[in-house]
């Protein structure tokens, strides 16, 4: 594995969970109405167009990112609209 | 240009400006206390490990997408610092 395949899946690794802080913390305050709906879902249509092009690649490193990205901001977008009002 | 790198710069595109509306969001209402510190802080961290990654691959949509949203999650982390308590 070359240095350049080794760092991209530490940093695909890392990116793969940028939301999660969010999750948790939107989870345990149940107070979401400082978060934006619109970056989520612009997040979660990205993450489909970034499968598609990562398949057609056929890059494992942006395959598996932006797999669990696309869970991660589809629970955003949940919270979202559970929370938004609370 | 072949379909994969169209669908790559498409992304990239609109991934770059994922944080944009959390940054306008949160700078209009002054109130950044539903936003995760963490989540922006990985987010800048990560950027950097994929703009090295971009480079030594030679892959621009990497590159291109990284710079504008390293610039975006600083400008988040300083919304976060200045709007936490507001």
């Amino acid at each position: 594995m070359s240095t350049a395949e080794i760092l991209g899946y530490a940093a695909g690794a890392m990116t793969a969970f940028t939301f999660l802080p969010q999750v948790i913390k939107t989870w345990k305050s149940k107070s979401a109405k400082d978060i934006s709906m619109n970056m989520f879902l612009i997040a979660f249509t990205n993450e489909i167009m970034w499968l598609v092009y990562g398949v057609m690649l056929d890059n494992w490193v942006i395959i598996s990112t932006n797999a669990v990205m696309l869970i991660m901001s589809g629970i955003m977008i949940w919270l979202k609209i559970r929370y938004n009002h609370q």
